[in-house]
């Protein structure tokens, strides 16, 4: 089968015949209909050296990745072959207290788990490729009436991880709050579908963009702001004074985490999604009262399997660009680019075939 | 009736006459049976200049205050007269968001309240004196039985302000998880008796001070640290490498805050409660993942009457040095020379006399 | 001024001359603008004997209230004369620990609240006049942009008792939950818009009227069904063989909550809002595994704000049949005999005016 | 090795060899250090009938096991031959909504499951023999430190399911809470060990039996009660008339349950854990407001980890007594005839040899 494989660090990924893997028991083979490329496959590709993960190459990229069943291990039960079904991307060692409680991106025995810190396409082989073996059939969620493979594919990440940072703080979304989405780009946007159909929150977006403003609007924030020395205090007016209840910050900058701080209501939230490499200094007087500071990473099976049921009912939707597995390369270069529309989904195989 | 007065900022406090107040509509007088001398009223007598804060003096000091009620304005129920009563401390506008759920502490309205961001001792008149006048009957909590006015008064402050900080954690306070105590002064000390009074936990409490570690390890931490380059590793091995569920730190200095961050858990707590001006420096990769790191401030009335039951069924305890009125000067001296055992309380009339 | 007395039991209520309330410290007159002629005030007329309540007649009906600020008595800040409110209909003591909550409906201690066990309308003089002397500033809401006084008032019950019973339930109804309506009426069908602007959840709506399966189907409801013996297989049939994670029974007859026991799934909610005096027999056996099953009644402060934004929001609305203050006997009248469109409305001041 | 096998329904258990099994992929084999025997193995032996449960004999009993890891199949990590272990009981797909979140008491796909609605020792074999074959690495349970094999193995259910019925209530367990336990017998007297190492609420114990109650006051309840006609009526007096927060009824009697609704608290928990056979007729003004009325059963994998560690820190004990596997129908004589002190337990490998 073709695979699109990173063979060692700091070099470009190539398109490779390898043999298709026999799964074991436990185990599940999906054909991979869909497998999204991601900023993070770029920073695979560029920034790492040897002993800077816990996993080095060689292997097969790709961890975001949709398909259908295609055999399944010994004990593998309640699966049909050619079921279509989306691939949770970490992969934990299961029995530690966190995976314990499906918590698999959290796991504290990383060296009793498939791959210490990783998953499929991240050190082990991923989803650019004809099949991808996944280790645990817990891994693998059937896809619910009303939802195609390509895309399934994206929402593994690019939704997941938005839906479990909004999923965190429900609790402070009730009518009469307010939540504020800083950039809405690719996991952005969706967090604003997420936050429109979990809850009755008002939404604040901001972002530099005008066309990203305009998705906000289309997708329904109450109010878009471009960033600025005046968004804060716009925000605070916008709220009687109180300030915004949730902030989540998907570009993580020095910058936008201080207007986060700037524009938190006493006991809020700032979950700090985006990885642009800021710090908020957390002082007793630097911050409200009570306001929660925390990152938060992706998501788990039970909350994908909640991303994959709003997305079957239409209430999620991520906008993707297609490329075919000979082209795998192209999306990589669009990305780094920055000419991809939506989210970049590779198809190794014809996602319409069924 | 005498008050221990603060007439202008950054001067001494002083011991006046002053008239007896009457108790308007919704009032409470309360015969003062003790009122605790707090270091934060040296920084009032010392620190603050006009319009530094939202109200100035002149005022009575006291913020931590219980006793008899004395008279009830009109239409306050269920109240006795010599009902003895500890006085919720923080008095908000009553009506705002914040206050109607009891978290007066955090009032959004404080135009609205009796004084702006204070209460009691804190830009009103407070409990250094023979008479309180406590402007609502909900901010009256009376005593349950086993519990003396003079034990009564400390705990509204120095151990309501620990109990919030737990008890928001304690959903991560399960048998097997760990709670980290920093600083085992007057809050630590009640904060690690709440621990051991809620929940299962193990405690580890850190101390630079011998006596603060005996103390603990009295009151039942099951592992005692000096702060120093190893703290953090060795509550690291004796959490199996896991790191700490919640950590509380009541010093609140950049080096505890280091500590915190060092040996915290993924998903964990990091609650900075001591107000020593540190600064904990949040980022994506800084922190364990979906570690929240808050500040907490003081208590509200719900929370009082529980840490009254506890302290009434001697699951809580202040030790404590008593002085008349009279001798509230040297009180003041005594704590600004850490002198005092336990909480100073200064009591103005006999608490033995019922 | 006018006001619609009931002067004895079992008897009908009189349009009546009484003076115009003062309002004492801590107090608040309203100036009527609009109050809900609700089922229970027919009880209340006709089904009451001295002793059987906490309370006797005689006093105005009407406890479902907006209008305006009228004046206020000493104490009472943030509040503007004329300004548009709601009024919260439950008036507890204030401080017992369910009042220091917020939640006055279950006072533990009304022989302290102002009536026992009632509040305006119910015990003491309600909103069917022209003025209502409200007793605490806390009762009162006020009214967010976009809501008018006449739409409001029957919010604070019809939408209040679904909104309590849907929030307590919040937990359960992620996305791929199943939420069941039994009862599409008065407060069914404001049930059925809470769950729409609350959560994702799938909603069974079941009702044995056409036009309510009709309205139903109109606001969202992903299955419409009649009562029946397959109403509750249908229902485990669309859940994939699960049952429903909530149901609430807006009826609360023997029947349908036999229904609700069989179409539930493990850990599910049953509450009964409905009070057509049902029994569900509760046993090991008899009901899936942690069932909860509970009543649950009206709503509270905190939750009317929250209320009252969803509808200003047009979020929630309440179809209303207007009578004028003169003709409230006949809207009693057309309760009586179903002929009310939507909810019965008695305006007392001419809603337009301002 | 040896089994105590259950060859048809209706008929007594007999001691046989049989091979020892092979762990398969992802299986373990533990070597049985004890196992206990539990009143429902009564039922199991004496009540069915072909066709009455979803599984039949012959198999082994026993269901509540601990041991040490003997050897282990195909791909499980984490674990060590030799090493201490207790065996959840209750073996679900592994896979459902319920099984993803660790709740596989509650699988919603039991046609998956090793056997439908059972376990070891349930449908397949258990511990009542030399080894006992765990189908899933995760049913594992490494022991702390301080827990002796014989000393965990009755805890796996004995209190594992009073734990879980604590645990989904500890919100309403505050200080200032009572709990009341009725029945103090096998699961009762750790019910009242885990209210009193997890909570600081009030603990009322009801029981018929003198040695009952004198057990419920050395492990330390505050007020101890016979049933009778005024059981209900002294709860309320002693919760200054308000009532309990939660009651555990580990009868489940008519007569119990109706003591439990009438000694609640509005908004209190009344959780039937015993299988008396009783039903509590719940309706609007039958029971107080807002009371949720449960069943639960058994307890999950991160609880067992909850329930182990406590016994470790001595937190947690039931008193035991042991047979040999070879006088394992004798335990089952005294359990039937009442002459067991504690749980019985049955040792089929000397405990001690390690």
């Amino acid at each position: 089968m073709r695979a699109l494989r990173l063979n060692q660090w700091k070099s470009e990924p190539v398109l490779e015949e390898v043999p298709v893997p026999e799964p074991g028991p436990g185990e599940v083979l999906v054909q991979v209909g869909a497998a999204g490329a991601c900023h993070s496959d770029l920073h695979l590709m560029h920034e790492f050296e040897p002993g800077m993960l816990p996993y080095d190459p060689p292997f097969t990229l790709g961890h975001e990745n949709a398909g259908w069943v295609h055999t399944v291990g010994q004990g593998v039960t309640g699966l049909e072959v050619g079921q279509p079904v989306a691939v949770v991307g970490a992969w934990g060692c299961g029995t530690c207290a966190h995976c314990a409680a499906g918590l698999e991106t959290y796991c504290e025995r990383p060296d009793l788990a498939p791959v210490p810190g990783g998953g499929g396409g991240l050190g082990l082989d991923g989803g650019m490729a004809d099949y991808l073996l996944v280790p645990a059939a817990r891994h693998v969620v059937p896809l619910p009436d009303g939802l195609e493979v390509v895309d399934a594919a994206p929402l593994t990440d690019a939704a997941l991880t938005p839906y479990h940072a909004v999923r965190r703080s429900l609790c402070k979304l009730g009518p009469g709050s307010t939540a504020v989405v800083i950039g809405v780009g690719g996991l952005g946007h969706l967090g604003l579908q997420v936050l429109t159909a979990l809850t009755a929150t008002r939404i604040v977006a901001v972002d530099g963009r005008d066309s990203a403003r305009v998705r906000a609007s289309d997708l329904g924030a109450d109010l878009v702001l471009e960033p600025g020395p005046e968004t804060a205090s716009r925000i605070r007016e916008a709220t009687g004074g109180c300030g915004a209840d949730v902030v989540l910050d998907f570009v993580g900058s020095d910058e936008t985490l201080a207007t986060a701080a700037a524009c938190v209501r006493q006991l809020g939230d700032i979950t700090i999604v985006g990885i642009a490499g800021g710090t908020l200094p957390v002082s007793f007087f630097g911050v409200p009262y009570e306001v929660s500071v925390q990152t938060t990473y992706w998501g788990n099976r039970a909350e994908l399997v909640e991303v994959l049921d709003l997305a079957g009912r239409g209430l999620l939707h991520a906008a993707t660009t297609i490329y075919p597995l000979e082209d795998a390369l192209a999306a990589y270069d669009d990305l780094t680019h920055g000419r991809v529309e939506g989210r970049a989904v590779v198809v190794p195989n014809d996602t319409f075939r069924r």
